[in-house]
């Protein structure tokens, strides 16, 4: 058995801080002198600093010691896609014409596993090096690069969610595969990866409208043979594209009820944007235990729209929910520029919700939720990103028998400004003690700061990642 | 006569690229192989390197060549606060609040040598990191303040358009001046400073809403003794504060006609965001010769609104426009960064208007022009920023004649992610020598980089920052 340790400031949520408004303290829990002990990746014990000590003292004696830092658990990452890495950011179209132009092309070169294992290989290096350590995520549409995609993430003890990202129409014939082809490709690699060490399969058709009628059989196929496995497509994200499914299925009212006709919406399930989600269709997402992933980078850098982030997290009807880059429609890797884009959107919604702009539309309580304070934005990238996957029993926070995933967060990281932003807040020696400064910290990680405020990334218990590359 | 040269490829602009869809080259000005040669600050002779070294031997044999960076002109930030240098990206509230629990209190400091000095030059430290070398800022109520930066920027040489930042109301007292001192204040710092070396003094009432009608009288006073002198403020940044500020003037059918009715409305006038701005307000800055700074981050990161980037941008009835950080309301320093926020901005502003959303809202036209393409970006911090101050017949491009100042642009440089991005557009030796390739790599450094990319910035020829801090 190999046990590890470190002692330092903690910070993990234990509850979801939009149920606790004015409150903060009550959904987090803050351990300034804390120790984490880690037995073979798993959390064997974890508290202030002397009573954990005198529980282990073996440990305690051994113990890393991360000094001036706040440790978080590992962000999680909904919705990314592994073989988009090099062309984030690509200028300039909506969805539709921006996966012709720049994503078909790229993605196909991952069929070729010369150019596919150094550009997965990259692709970790880069949610390590962003604080980012686990991920739901998408391939292509062919087997070897999903298996590849899982190789990597084995490698590194990451806990990945992925699967066969399933096209079968309007794309290049090249780059689809068949509702048959798929099947079986899902098979053999539900056989050899799913639920074997960190990894799980997900059944991915990609979206609705590259997807044939006999591949969403084949996916609800999949999902009987497999009630557990989870879910991971697209929803909503384009008005364009919204319309473009639906006219594929004049049965269905709306978008959801495309996957909905195929047994597909239940626990598990993550649709990814839902942007142009309906107030029906959240609602019937909340009946059905099913997930949206939020990814402003990526709206706001394909123009999609503003996610409602305000309607998802209703105290009675909210939705599971997620956090995501979208890398490369999200123009960047980091959750921390996540964080960034997604207060913006819900301060963008606030002035269409507040009144100002027209008193007929004015919503306060949806306004206030829309408000992305420092303790919302990273529960949502730890506890409530595990939530939204129905990993929370495994990952996102430092409880007991928890995988062991956590990053060191240094508050004066970032571009020029940031260091004396935070000796505003903070001036004193070492990390603050009180929630309240930490709080404020944090808040300005993610607002001044970017992924530069990662100083380390342990995984399962072990260092994978140090910003000064020792 | 001090005489320094520069050989390296350069890129400026030449027009405005939104006169020029589909053909950015008639608007650009590309030499792979230059030679820029500065004589006391002033650029006395550019072109191709064989062509210039042909003219002036000693100047390029003494040349410090620049290699595997593009040199463009020096970023030209046209809306940016000095002493809010420390609180950039405070949670969390629209403007009116915003205002009274952060920036007040901050400012204030500023009223005290002690904390200014200091402060200030953070403050031009931080715009030097980011490749800005011009901005037009706002300082406090005080006088103290405005002179200390008027000094500090002389100390660096740098082109500034700044004034004391008046407020008579909707305020506290401590932080408020008088009409009567504003006038002495303003008559005093003029005489030492406006038109004194790079200095040039503008009229700077805060905001109408935060300004008397003797106020503003004092304004139109100080416009009637200098009719050339730039006039700097707010605008229609918010819906309450649209509000707010005409109910103030019951006699102004809407904002612009409140700063209208003091005659402050012309050639040199800027008014910061202009969000809400209406279509008639519009035709009136145009038919006036006067500017907008349209502000990304600060719109985006105080919920303002969508700036109307294709509306600004008419063919016949556009406007002067310059881009701006408006830091701190805007939460960052670099305005590579605000090309990227420019960029969301008019991707959304396009799902509103392409139609896609709702036929009837459909623009084509002006959702073509909303798209921020490499060539309208860096025009736009650039000759464009230049020409919106009414300042192009000094800064802004390599003309001769014009002030020296520019920024060496590294593609490779960014967060996670951003080398390998650019390998996939430029994986030769040096610099590209087509004009697309820079295109694209220009375009990548702000959508996927920050102001890493910034690697060296020189003002009027002499370099004032280096990344690697040689």
């Amino acid at each position: 058995m190999t046990t590890t340790a470190v002692r330092g400031t903690f910070l993990d949520f234990v509850d979801d801080p939009w149920k606790h408004v004015g409150d903060e303290a009550a959904a987090t829990r803050f351990v300034h002198d804390g120790l984490l002990v880690v037995e073979d990746g798993i959390i064997a014990d974890f508290g202030p600093y002397p009573e954990v000590a005198a529980r282990r003292p073996d440990a305690a004696a051994a113990a890393t010691v991360i000094a001036d830092r706040l440790i978080l658990p590992g962000f999680v990452d909904g919705h990314i896609h592994v073989p988009q890495t090099r062309i984030l950011g690509a200028y300039g179209e909506q969805l539709l014409p921006w996966l012709q132009k720049w994503v078909f092309p790229e993605e196909r070169k991952y069929f070729d596993p010369e150019y596919a294992i150094p550009g997965i290989e990259r692709f970790f290096d880069n949610l390590l090096a962003s604080g980012t350590t686990s991920c739901q995520a998408f391939t292509t549409a062919k087997r070897i690069t999903t298996e590849l995609v899982f190789e990597e993430a084995a490698r590194r003890d990451m806990r990945i969610i992925a699967g066969v990202t399933a096209i079968d129409q309007h794309a290049p014939d090249w780059f689809t595969t068949t509702p048959e082809q798929f099947v079986a490709d899902s098979r053999e690699l539900i056989a050899r990866y799913h639920g074997v060490g960190r990894s799980l399969y997900a059944i991915t058709p990609r979206f609705a409208y590259g997807a044939s009628v006999e591949l969403l059989e084949a996916c609800r196929l999949l999902k009987q043979e497999h009630p557990d496995m989870h879910v991971h497509t697209h929803i909503s994200e384009n008005p364009s594209e919204v319309r473009g499914a639906t006219q594929l299925h004049p049965d269905c009212t709306d978008y959801l009820g495309i996957y909905e006709k195929f047994d597909l919406v239940g626990p598990r399930f993550t649709g990814g944007h839902g942007v142009w989600i309906t107030n029906p269709e959240y609602q019937r997402l909340h009946d059905a235990g099913a997930a949206l992933t939020f990814c402003p980078c990526s709206n706001l850098y394909l123009g999609s729209g503003l996610f409602r982030l305000g309607r998802a997290k209703d105290p009675v009807n909210g939705i599971r929910l997620t956090f995501g880059t979208d890398m490369g429609g999200g123009n960047r890797f980091s959750m921390i520029h996540v964080l960034d884009d997604a207060y913006k959107v819900g301060m963008l919604n606030n002035t269409l919700l507040d009144g100002s702009v027209d008193p007929v539309d004015q919503d306060l309580a949806e306004s206030q939720r829309n408000k992305l304070n420092w303790a919302r934005a990273f529960y949502s990238i730890t506890l409530g990103g595990a939530h939204g996957l129905y990993l929370d029993d495994r990952i996102g926070n430092f409880d007991l028998g928890k995988e062991a995933d956590f990053v060191a967060l240094d508050w004066t990281a970032g571009p020029p400004g940031a260091d004396w932003h935070a000796s505003l807040l903070w001036d004193g020696t070492g990390a603050p003690d009180d929630l309240e400064t930490v709080g404020e910290l944090l808040f300005a990680m993610m607002a001044v700061g970017d992924e530069r405020v990662v100083a380390e990334t342990w995984v399962a218990g072990r260092r994978r990642y140090r910003r000064d590359g020792a």
